[in-house]
């Protein structure tokens, strides 16, 4: 029934059509988990009698009415358990659900199961593998819900970004990421990580997919945004101050992509002063104090339980001067408070998601070095599938701007998926 | 022994000098609590046994070594029942620490017990009473946090901030309050409320105990700031934009503190323009819109356990347009951004802690009006005891910065409590 995926509007469409009910869509979710799962690794929980369990239990209204919906493992839903990609926590079974859960029960979905993270949000790999290319990874942190997402196990997720973790592994896999403006969705019962960057994001087939999500649980109506996007009077064009790093098939995707774009709008190359480029250097170090505070229970009680990558950035973390942070923390206000402006009239540009396409399994879940500027300053991100590497493996290009943008980077990246859907 | 309650830096001299001990201090701590807490209503949860198995595992080094700290009962405290204030967390035991009862513990400090909170942190009463007058109220939400460490049940205790739940309570009770700047404590595994606003802050018999405390989870140096504090160059006395609230007992006393300060140090009246009052009226509602997404879970499953004006506040948040929310939270972020440049050459300055001296217990736990808009610009905030109303009822003057500037606001602090120690 769902050998080709369908958007969550699709599948919406058809519940209102009668041709499918929540229960026949469950069930054919089940079946394709249970031919993919074993090689995908998406999951942290998937009990088919609990995921019926909380469909019987939803609500029918709402802009969800009846949807599942992935729920990254470092989010509380009740009565099913909750890890965070570490050992201290397995088997732990929540209590309660997080602020997000419970707003998107609300609108009608319920939770199908909880998707692998890596260790509490940073760079210890979850076991899933990118459902593109098995050998390489579906990216991180938030690994299982980009791959549940883009094999088709389930139409939309819920993950977080503090660096990169949902834009970069949503273009590993070739799907649409969103992460929204910081702080227009609340985290309380989310595991924290850096109280400065921590942002709950959406993993979905369409940007309007991604739009509905957000929309249900927040109460925004940026799907309207996403209905009938006509090429924006200006678009950006980012190469980011981190374009060393970028890899040879990235580059030469993003250049036809560009060549491309000077025909269908004015494109502007969009160059940031050295303000920005020492703010994401600032970064990492700005994350690893926050996290040393955040993960500082775990840290004293349970050291022996932290892989040695995790130790040391809490290490470096809290040996960092409180100066240095507090000069970091006022740059980048700074910096969210005047990017807007320093944008002038080409407030949204393109950028790269990641250097490249997919790294192998074994090398990791990529750099976030293309995210970490636009964490930090806190504006809306969607990456947007279509370009691809000489093997198939996705590229992602994100469509960036400041905060509160989010309606207007949403439309332009409706624009760009549609180009980039019949782009070669 | 310590029939007249010593500060927390006495307490650690004697430590130092072997004249007492931790587990002396706690016994005589635990014999006044004996007398007064039947009386006060204090904690949550204070059992002798559990108090005297925290100091065994406590750290004896560090700045803390071996004090014993009051804990308001949003935090995680792991083996410790954590209600909230409210019927549907009562006898939920806390199965970690939240993140700064790590960090106190790491500097020595350990748990001696759970405070009263008014219900999530809002506006149902606790059953506290106030020390210095059992008729009254010792304010909230912090309610048992300043009447523990009033009544010298405890030296030092920790309580959040959201509209006025530090500065207010402790104002009521004589003590010092202290309120740093937004974001300087991590507030992982407290509950939420309001994610713009809710900040840790601490109780103390002092302005240095406080310091020290602040100092102890986040390795700042700000006791420092409170030694040999001399008369700040100019002071900004601020009668604040609702001076329309202030009770005549609270006008007399801030007439007669400005006109004797006038013959300390060159002072100057801060007048805010309608921007920050237009702030004052957009707090609440800022709050009400975070809280209903922050009690979200609460809200949908238990609403029959929550208090009819927590749920009405929770309504009306939820009915507040994202369009209005998004706008006040730019103007709170603009004007967070300019305070410090629009307070010139005076950046720091006095103005009254609450509208009066607490009122009757009956009458509920007092207005946060006089600390709405300094929660919501985020800069730090110290209350300090010294002035009275005729029965001897405390009123509190508070010391107020930018965001940033909490060494010089403790330092004025300082400065003040000596002067208002002499004062009548």
């Amino acid at each position: 029934m769902i050998d080709e995926p369908q958007t969550a509007l699709e599948v919406l469409a058809a519940f209102d059509a009668g041709t499918l009910t929540p229960e026949m869509y469950l069930d054919a979710l089940l079946e394709r988990c249970a031919q993919i799962e074993p090689d995908v690794h998406a999951w942290t929980y998937l009990d088919p009698q609990h995921a019926k369990a909380e469909l019987a239990g939803a609500n029918r209204t709402g802009i969800l009415r009846g949807l599942p919906l992935g729920v990254k493992d470092l989010f509380h839903v009740r009565s099913m358990p909750r890890g965070c990609g570490s050992p201290i926590y397995a088997g732990e079974i929540s209590a309660v659900d997080a602020s997000v859960v419970t707003l998107a029960r609300l609108a009608g979905g319920y939770a199908m199961g909880k998707t692998q993270t890596t260790e509490f949000a940073t760079y210890t790999p979850a076991p899933t593998r990118n459902p593109m290319s098995l050998a390489h990874t579906s990216g991180g942190s938030s690994s299982g819900s980009a791959a549940a997402v883009a094999a088709g196990m389930v139409p939309l997720a819920f993950g977080t970004q503090t660096a990169g973790s949902v834009i970069r592994p949503a273009a590993y896999c070739g799907i649409v990421g969103y992460k929204p403006s910081f702080n227009l969705i609340d985290t309380s019962g989310v595991k924290e990580l850096s109280r400065s960057f921590d942002t709950i994001g959406v993993f979905a087939r369409s940007v309007s997919d991604a739009a509905l999500l957000v929309d249900a649980v927040t109460g925004q109506s940026f799907l309207n945004a996403t209905k009938g996007a006509d090429a924006p009077s200006v678009l950006g064009l980012c190469r980011s101050p981190v374009w060393g790093m970028v890899e040879p098939d990235m580059q030469n995707a993003w250049d036809a992509l560009c060549a491309m774009l000077q025909t269908k709008t004015v494109v502007r190359d969009i160059v940031l002063d050295d303000r920005y480029e020492r703010a994401i250097e600032a970064h990492p170090k700005i994350m690893a104090q926050e996290a040393s505070q955040a993960l500082a229970y775990e840290r004293e009680n349970h050291p022996e339980l932290l892989s040695p990558a995790l130790k040391s950035m809490l290490d470096e973390g809290r040996a960092r001067s409180d100066v240095e942070q507090h000069a970091d923390l006022q740059n980048m206000s700074q910096l969210r408070h005047c990017f807007e402006t320093d944008l002038g009239d080409t407030p949204i540009f393109i950028t790269p998601s990641a250097p490249g396409a997919a790294p192998l399994y074994e090398t990791g879940t990529g750099s976030p070095a293309f995210n970490r500027l636009w964490s930090l300053l806190g504006g809306p991100c969607v990456t947007v599938p279509g370009l691809k590497v000489s093997d198939g493996r996705p590229l992602g290009v994100q469509v960036v701007g400041p905060i509160g943008w989010d309606a207007k980077v949403l439309n332009v990246a409706t624009w760009l998926a549609d180009i980039l859907a019949g782009f070669d």
